[in-house]
């Protein structure tokens, strides 16, 4: 055996390769979902909606959202195109985030399915009350 | 003190009523997205709106979810009224899950979300290999 042989096949079945052109046909319908179907990353596209934010901003804007989960989803945002990084080079260095156009795009399906549940969470409420009274 | 009454305390701090009116003003936006923004549970809404399905019809079509994670996925679906689940008295029992009426029209913005990410993947994935570029 070739010395490496064995290392090599495992990556190459383990590990697609990050870059190079894609099979659109097989990508899973769960991958395209999880680029941008979770609470986080429909909650600072939502928010950075409204202009130029900064991480402190954001952070205070999104209940919940822990200091690693915002820099995570941020990050993910930058990595897809949706969110602009801008650092000014100010003591102590100012970070702007803002949506690229490819984010406000991005923005109009996700506040139509928000808007969805706004408007319907009454139902959803009533749903649950019944539920869970035939638990009991 | 009297007995139980710490616990009662606590529990009344910890646990929020399951029941009764909702502040609908103060209702976060993230617990709104929380009841349909994640991947399987858009998935499995997708899904159903082909038509009935049995669990393991929906666990086959849907790649990565475990059984645990599609038990709870619908669980939540049924309670939030999105979902209905039959069960026949055949042997062994048979169980469809169909999506209700607030189902199906929920299934409009999902949808449209998911089309939206479906047509622009391919300027997701220049970003990403621009991104993953200037990080080597």
């Amino acid at each position: 055996m070739k010395p490496g042989h064995l290392g090599s096949t495992v990556s190459a079945v383990e590990a697609p390769p990050r870059f190079g052109p894609q099979n659109d046909a097989c990508r899973p319908i769960h991958e395209l979902l999880s680029l941008v179907g979770d609470k986080w990353t429909m909650q600072v596209v939502k928010h950075l909606g409204n202009g130029t934010m900064r991480f402190n901003e954001l952070r205070r804007a999104i209940e919940g959202i822990s200091q690693k989960m915002l820099t995570t989803t941020l990050r993910n945002l930058e990595r897809d195109g949706f969110v602009t990084r801008t650092i000014y080079p100010t003591i102590p260095p100012r970070v702007d985030y803002r949506l690229t156009d490819l984010g406000y795009e991005l923005l109009g399906p996700i506040k139509a399915l928000a808007e969805w549940v706004s408007e319907n969470r009454h139902r959803i409420d009533e749903a649950r009350a019944r539920f869970d009274g035939q638990q009991v």
